[in-house]
């Protein structure tokens, strides 16, 4: 579904930039970069520099940007200015990204960036349905353009499903319930509670090992040491 | 509130890259680099590059992790790896961000990047109460530095309210209403609505021009044209 996307950098200048722009494609999981060539050289620099990523030499050239979207149904440009000097709807970042998100399923979109130094002119802006900003601070509105695609593409991606392995898996309730009688065992143990006190006891070490939210793992471990000293314990007061 | 979060680059060796940091900072309003310094020259080339971000030259060095994050009392780790490897909590982004949204009205907290080559080592990992990772596919999972900072800071401040003027303001009600008016106006003096027809055309129009999503500008627009060509057609008429 990604690979219906199509990243269009028009006129980039700089081999570095269109590198990263690669890069950021290649991290989120998208594939069809498309350069419209105004500066052959720095497109050539870029593609020839060591470590290149795949996206950049499987990415088409253009010569202009109506070529660049002609099978696009839906073209979105990102821009650095405000309201004001803009005669296209501007969307949130977080709005105009659901919106492709919607759109890429069923068809191919485009969303293009402009030039390091000018952006997109007015006439690259003609082509687009609607704009984005990405929500940069008065003083200083205007992102490097690598930067720049990785927000953008990361807005795209955020709300897929992450990965299993990226979530710590927190203790179940029966860890956490294994853990307290242990810790309950080794508080009487010690003679840390007094015979009776039991049940108070035992509500106030549930919630506090409630308020640690750990891990299954963590509460494994504690739930072994606790045992161990429960052991010591008890040998010592046999022995 | 977002100066009390501290930017912490761990031995960076590319100075664009720590200039891409400082500007990525600079773009989404945070002000207090900190970096450990164990390429001194990188250092050195970042802060003295033409256009060196404000950020840069007030950043804050220093020799160990230990020492820049002292005065934080919530110190988050970002990775490239996945939870298997790890023996902390890895929290995804967003959740990670919103938990550190909660953290710096009241109290500092640092945001610490390892270095581009190795990210952060084990011993640095000790440092940190969780840790982060941007949700990159597997395929490709390790970010530019200047790439990840960006993405990071992005999330931080994805939820604060966005300046009035980046949003388009839609037509309201009675905009619409009346632009709906001037196109029934503008059938009926073309001939295009028979007579008696014009209720059942009044809700087509009704409709149709609600699907278009104007904004209010668009509908005066709209409104005023239709209502010269109304003008324009009885003119006729009578002429």
């Amino acid at each position: 579904m990604l690979d219906r996307l199509r990243v269009v950098l028009v006129s980039p200048r700089n081999p570095l930039n269109i590198g990263a722009a690669a890069r950021a494609m290649s991290n989120f999981g998208f594939s069809r970069l498309r350069v419209v060539v105004s500066y052959e050289l720095a497109f050539r620099e870029a593609r020839s520099a060591v470590g290149a990523p795949q996206i950049l030499q499987e990415a088409d050239e253009f010569e202009t940007l109506a070529e660049a979207i002609q099978d696009c149904s839906l073209v979105v440009g990102t821009t650095a200015v405000g309201r004001r000097q803009l005669v296209q709807p501007l969307k949130r970042l977080e709005e105009g990204c659901a919106r492709i998100r919607d759109h890429i399923p069923h068809e191919p979109a485009a969303l293009v960036f402009g030039s390091e130094k000018r952006g997109l002119s007015k006439a690259d802006l003609s082509h687009c349905h609607w704009l984005m900003r990405i929500p940069t601070r008065e003083t200083n509105i205007s992102m490097n353009l690598g930067q720049a695609v990785a927000v953008c593409l990361y807005e795209l991606i955020r709300q897929d499903p992450v990965p299993d392995q990226a979530v710590t898996p927190h203790a179940s309730a029966a860890q956490l319930e294994r853990m307290t009688d242990a810790l309950i065992d080794a508080m009487g143990a010690s003679g840390y509670i007094k015979p009776g006190a039991e049940n108070s006891s035992l509500q106030k070490a549930r919630r506090m090992i409630r308020r640690m939210e750990l891990s299954g793992e963590d509460a494994e471990t504690w739930t072994g040491t606790l045992a161990k000293i429960v052991l010591a314990l008890r040998r010592k007061k046999e022995g």
